[in-house]
């Protein structure tokens, strides 16, 4: 110990964790957080996947329950949220930490962060962004969103922010996954639409690779069509110019359609937001952008 | 004259042109080329909106066929395809330079090549990737995609540079029109996601304006996605590895549609793509990465 104010602490070993589940996933979590030099126990319930780890320096515990005993910080990177229930069942949670990586609905995070209370834990649900193979990389973009108890999040985010980025949403536990599978849901949109797209220059004279960067940058520059929506919601004035409002939009589909049609496409991709244009056109809103498209997935039907 | 050979070439006089059709597009590139001091005829159906354009340099004609007597660049910016036909019917097309700007499928614009053509013509069809508030702005990002003649490309490059971006994609005349299309309904399938995200989010305590920058990130991180399909459809193979191949994928489509479920969202924009993904891993494609869709929906029925 020192007086001088100056001083600087001394550097904190890296947090010990335990690692349930050593998926493609959870082998790369490990991987990251043995590199950085935390004290990792693991425990899955195929021996060979754990022990593998053990050649870079992880601890393998015999059971979940005795790598749950092993260290407060446990971190669950399981198939699904079942599997989380039924390999902590016979494990100590009393002040434990407990991260649960595995992906899952909100409602999902929501239970079993009453659940994992109840047994004397703090909870953080957690849903990553990335593949394995983003993980530990050094500016792979890759991310997790946490939500649930703030001072678990606070206490470990060094430790969390070690994989990949670490990003908190709220103490609603099952904000982490609402928010991974908006984003998610929102991509498979994106990625149909390319699809669509690809299909449409398919049995053309136009070589796929001159059609990507034109593609590319179209959607990127429209992607953040998306903040005029937020604008919108906020506001709850859906109403627009003339030259891009919903009369005019349903109006243009008509050449989609029937380029689809020409170029030999199913058009299933496409229909299904074109129709529900129509239906909010036909409900009275065509002097509106397309924000109220949001309201009728919620009432519509 | 003089002889000296570092003499600047006279500057060349802006390329006079005929515009038919002064609608809030036509008006908007009408503008552009008066303010670059272009001499403009124009003609519309309905006379008094091209006579707002008098007051602002334009030369107004009495007919379609007069306008597209007074010179040798005559651009189309009308409804639709059979409006081109309509309005240049009784028009001498004998040597002019035709540029239809006219939205329409690729069918539409080889048709209409052929006709221009078998009139005197050279011809251009085009694709507008912008609205018209972005005509003529600096940086806005806007550009128009043609397609047709080179030689009338390369003439009048910088006279179609001047309102937007001039990208020409082939001789082929319908290649504009499906490059314009393509783009667009790509983007209507990226908004179809955007739509479905805010619908997810919609009923929870989250701020549209708090979420929209985490979807226009992550959205703008994944585009480039299309570059990797672009690849596998030039070798052929659409292999991938175990963590994020098709049946991987399908497997975790369930959480994206149980969620859809609690949140009392309707998945009707969502289940098409996740359907396509389902047909294509029963034929056995579970190996592969989604390109294989982009096949299925040009063969799948």
């Amino acid at each position: 110990m020192t007086d001088n104010a100056f001083a600087q602490p001394a550097p904190s070993r890296p947090t010990p964790l335990t690692l349930l589940g050593t998926g493609a996933m959870g082998t790369a979590l490990a991987r990251a957080w043995l590199a950085a030099g935390h004290p990792v126990t693991v425990w899955n319930r195929t021996p060979a996947r754990a022990a593998a780890l053990a050649g870079q320096g992880a601890t393998v515990a015999a059971s979940a329950a005795d790598a749950v005993a092993a260290g407060r910080l446990v971190i669950t990177c399981l198939l699904d949220d079942a599997s989380v229930g039924a390999t902590l069942d016979g494990a100590d949670l009393t002040g434990r930490d407990l991260v649960n990586l595995t992906t899952g609905t909100p409602e999902e995070g929501r239970d079993r962060a009453a659940w994992a209370e109840a047994r004397g834990a703090r909870f953080l649900d957690a849903g990553i962004m990335a593949v394995p193979p983003m993980i530990g990389a050094a500016n792979s973009g890759a991310y997790v969103f946490y939500s649930g108890s703030a001072a678990l999040f606070e206490e470990h985010r060094d430790t969390l922010a070690v994989p990949a980025g670490a990003t908190y949403v709220g103490a609603d536990p099952g904000f982490a996954a609402l928010h991974d599978v908006a984003l998610l849901s929102a991509m498979n949109g994106m990625f149909a639409g390319i699809t669509h797209a690809f299909a449409l220059i398919r049995r053309q004279d136009i070589a796929p690779k001159d059609f990507a960067p034109l593609l590319v940058s179209w959607l990127t520059a429209m992607a953040p069509m998306a903040h005029q929506a937020a604008e919108r919601l906020d506001s709850g004035d859906y109403s627009t110019d003339v030259v891009s409002n919903l009369a005019m939009q349903v109006a243009g589909n008509t050449t989609l359609l029937r380029t689809a049609e020409e170029q030999g496409v199913s058009p299933e991709l496409l229909t299904p937001y074109l129709a529900l244009m129509e239906r909010r056109l036909a409900a009275g809103h065509g002097d509106e952008d397309t924000t109220g498209l949001i309201d009728l997935l919620l009432t519509g039907r």
